[in-house]
């Protein structure tokens, strides 16, 4: 093996679900080294301290969240802090010469008016967030290759634009149209104290939350208008389901055309996705279930067409915490790296 | 007391979840006398011995399906057996001078036409089918109050059918707009081992299934067509949840006068129901969970109106083996024998 | 029905699980009226703020805790509050005439030293104390009959008293040996938020937890001791499952005389149970299922005996928030009231 | 990497949760290539028809078994198949040179009249049997070392005999006392359409089953017996869990000398274990989850000591799919081989 040297990385905010999926993921990966954990509320904690299964496997302490610190030990850094946070840090990261993978929404928009509209923050620092990139590779693996800072997407968008977005890139829908209804596992809520979250409440029950002003709605709207070219705006609608992990995105569009049949469509799918190895398209008549997706980094997608109503039905189910968060910021690492982009991700879901 | 005398009432297929929940339901009612539990596969055994939990409360056993003895004991009859199975029996029972409430679909359509293109069974029925009465008791009480034979609806349109009614029946929305996003407990699949169903397989998970050709969606559109003054197609689509009961119906539509709010629409629903015990329109900014009903006859109404896409969002919870099943043929019941339409029926949930 | 009148009733502590189940209860019970719910916290707000589901069904709103005002408009009292919290107020609605029945640990041991032993609280009302029956009406319905203060038990002793009282009142045991292995559903954690009562944490999950020091053990020692006429040790270890509702108690206990059967055993706890209307013993073979209970006030005890090493197991199965908590405080109000134990309490679990 | 050759291997029964379990886990071993799946009732068909979540990642198909096929191009054969069908397969399969590791039930006994008495199958062959080793690595590394034939554990004896085996190997318990109370998801049922594995019964409910003759009690005895150097009964109770994966052994045991504290008891553990990577022995005063293994081949254990009863209450958590299955017969095959014994297996949980 040479010279062969691990290049080392690290995640500030390494406590929550994200964080804890970074870690494992990160573990296991052939191209790096995990150095660093950062958080300030456990500094100086074992990590075993907040997750004991870890213990004698993952042997990092948490340390303070000092950039200087950090850009000194991490080529790599993966942001998994709260909203507002991650702008703060990532600055000082990038002028150290990190390149940095933001988890939350602070390096999602391009626009930071829409951000500032929908998350309630003033930012100043509009220079650095125009040279962020969107962290979708199927859409958007050229600009990820030559990114330092990357605004990784939520989980509803990466489901609910997976499935959109060879309609959209094509034109075969009418964008307004468009009706995204998402349920997802109560994990994607995080790993806060919240009495509707307990299991006694979320177990054996179903909702919708966030109706018509679910924060994910504008992020979804932004790479939608990108692709057709101007303006859309989407319906969006999530729900908390009683399980763990998983996202299943059920989506409605008129076709333009209405002679297109679902065979048509599975093969538009199929072409639109060659290249990407993260995306499975299923067989006609074919749904995917969550599970499915659970533990690996992949997608799946089932299409349907109604002949009776001339629309377009498409269900993406992934894991949130993979592919919808942890999995994907390292897709991206990946690319970002010049490593092939299926290296150190799970292509085999837990299932059962 | 005096002379006070419960009537007799027996239950055809008591084996599965709508029976079993018949027999609890039918057991607290204060009117009725459960004196029949018929089933061809248990007959001869206790009741108890299919559900051990009833052991020394239901002290009946399961007898053959012999209608001229069951209209001898009973006045009335629900019939909890497969589509096709009780279109043979119900004519019998009728003629006796039984009134019959069938929970399978075999006479929730009036056109038979319908019936044979989305359940591929012939009929030569069509003149006892033209008297049965669609058993959705929010609009059509009037004419229960008059039937022999009542067509309960199933889970799925019940959920869908009182989340559109308003909007159709006052011409609210484009009709052709609706789309019906369901999600159910697994409960809805019946009693029946099919490996989908497992615990191992089902939990933790979801998806979607029969999209786009659902049996529920020709019953869904006879009924809105009615409501609409024409004919109306929709889109209905069903999900596997990880859960034991409850439906969630997540109604979207185009509104045709865009300048209607929320609040707007919060009034009309509630003026709809006025007339309505078991219905519950939530204030304004509440979504119902499916637990909420689970363990009652309510259906819970939340409604939300997005101003940037034009549309209207119902959701409609109820739990499928009392609203959806069970507690509506009870209801429908109560109104064909001139008693209050919730006597019997439980109107407080479980919850948690 | 005359000069009929329903016994007013209060309760404390109304917005937890022990709380909504009383509400629901006795809102169904025909012999009271639920005229007053009290908490501190909440204190003005309608219930329905609490609990959406109940709005139009439970029209009170939550008081302020005063027991002058309480003990002026209640006969009856529940108190579902804190441990240590009880035993402030108890005494005043005493001293006014008030039946009190307390959910809480504050009345449950006959020696307060054992109290603040496990409980870390000192006391200074053992003259009232020593006047609180143990509310467990199929061991003391006499002693229940004639009180004014219950100290209701705890949801683990329940089920393992149940267990475990024929086989010590009748001498057929070495007390020593026995050992509870318990499993109970998250909502026995009460309604706070608590990260490890997350569904993302607790779901598809299970641990033990107080091993060897859970606060249960000394109030099943106290009642096997009495029941044994000497002083009993028993080994308690309760276990939390990824379910709302439920308690199975597994019961092991070395039998004095190795030549009992199963059949012997059955016909004993039959026996012991005959006028036990909330307790049902299985057929040989059949173990009882948590589901069975939820839902109902029934305790299902199934006995087995194993002749390659001389013990019976005894599983005993209950809903942990009715027999466990709410339903039983009512059958001990009933016996307080002189009514039939039975009434206002549902025997049909809500199955499946 | 030179001439470097990945051995073939091959499983027979691939279709069941232990199939797919192992072929995942195989699939991702270096030193393996998965080669071959067998299976009567699907042979002919693409894996990716039973599982379609492996569509394009399994390019196998499943074909029939014949055993001279199969020892052509496998070295090394996993049974996945029913008691009973193992021992028929197996004998052609070592006879022309394969390494043979059975899942099922037919190789775990040294003596096939227990077999027959427990499993009700007459055997003829035990002189192949004689040459079986039961593969549990952590008690029997140098026998498997030298082994063509291994006998997998169950998964109930997994988490059992690993609670148990410092004690009895170290004779600090009394071997009769021991009761082990364990809790098991139901993936552990198999792959079966049974109408109580259904989420609708099986889920939010809990029972015991199998209580005192489940078919791994003879199993746990056989081991017992081995390490305690006398014949030993032990008391063996399992019950179904709501969740998918996991098992919980909960042992209770007690101690010779009253004067050992936890802490000694941890040390002891600890150093038992000391050249058992999959082994974690947790921190005192913290117990296992089950869903801290779930995804790796690790077994947790935590250990308590009740100074008030004398006994030790030993928690050990598996994923009773992976340490309870496949994962340990990897294992197995890893010091078959001469590999480490860690290769190819996960050792970070899914968490959560």
């Amino acid at each position: 093996m040479g010279n062969f040297r691990r290049v080392p990385v690290g995640i500030v905010g390494a406590s929550g679900y994200g964080g804890v999926q970074l870690v494992r993921l990160l573990m296991d990966h052939p191209e790096v080294e995990l150095v660093y954990l950062g958080g300030d509320s456990s500094a100086g904690k074992p990590f075993a301290y907040i997750y004991p299964h870890l213990a004698h496997t993952v042997n990092l302490s948490v340390e303070a969240v000092d950039p200087e610190l950090i850009a000194h030990r991490c080529e790599i850094v993966f942001l998994s802090v709260p909203n507002g946070l991650a702008c703060q840090i990532a600055p000082k990261l990038l002028e150290k010469g990190c390149k940095v993978l933001d988890l939350s929404a602070d390096y999602r928009f391009s626009n930071l008016a829409t951000y500032t509209a929908w998350y309630g923050k003033e930012r100043q620092d509009s220079a650095i967030a125009a040279t962020a990139v969107y962290g979708l590779p199927e859409m958007f693996r050229d600009r990820i290759a030559e990114a330092e800072l990357i605004g990784c997407p939520g989980c509803y968008p990466t489901a609910s634009l997976l499935a959109l977005s060879p309609l959209l890139k094509q034109g075969l829908i009418i964008p307004e149209t468009a009706i995204i209804d998402a349920k997802s596992g109560t994990s994607g809520g995080g790993r806060e104290a919240k009495i509707n979250m307990l299991l006694a409440e979320a177990d054996n029950s179903l909702a919708a939350y966030g109706v018509v002003r679910h924060r994910h709605t504008p992020e979804i709207e932004q790479i939608c208008s990108e692709l057709a070219g101007h303006e859309v705006t989407v319906q969006f609608t999530p729900h908390l389901i009683p399980m763990v992990r998983g996202i299943l995105a059920t989506v409605y569009a008129t076709l333009r055309d209405p002679g297109l049949v679902r065979d048509d469509l599975i093969t538009i799918y199929r072409a639109f996705y060659r290249n990407s190895p993260w995306v499975r398209i299923c067989e006609p008549g074919i749904y995917p279930q969550t599970k499915w997706a659970c533990g690996s980094n992949l997608c799946y997608i089932g299409i349907e067409v109604d002949p009776r109503t001339g629309r377009i039905i498409v269900m993406s189910a992934i894991d949130n915490l993979i592919k919808g968060q942890a999995g994907q910021a390292i897709q991206c690492m990946n690319i970002m790296m010049g490593w092939d982009e299926t290296v150190g991700l799970p292509k085999l879901g837990f299932y059962p």
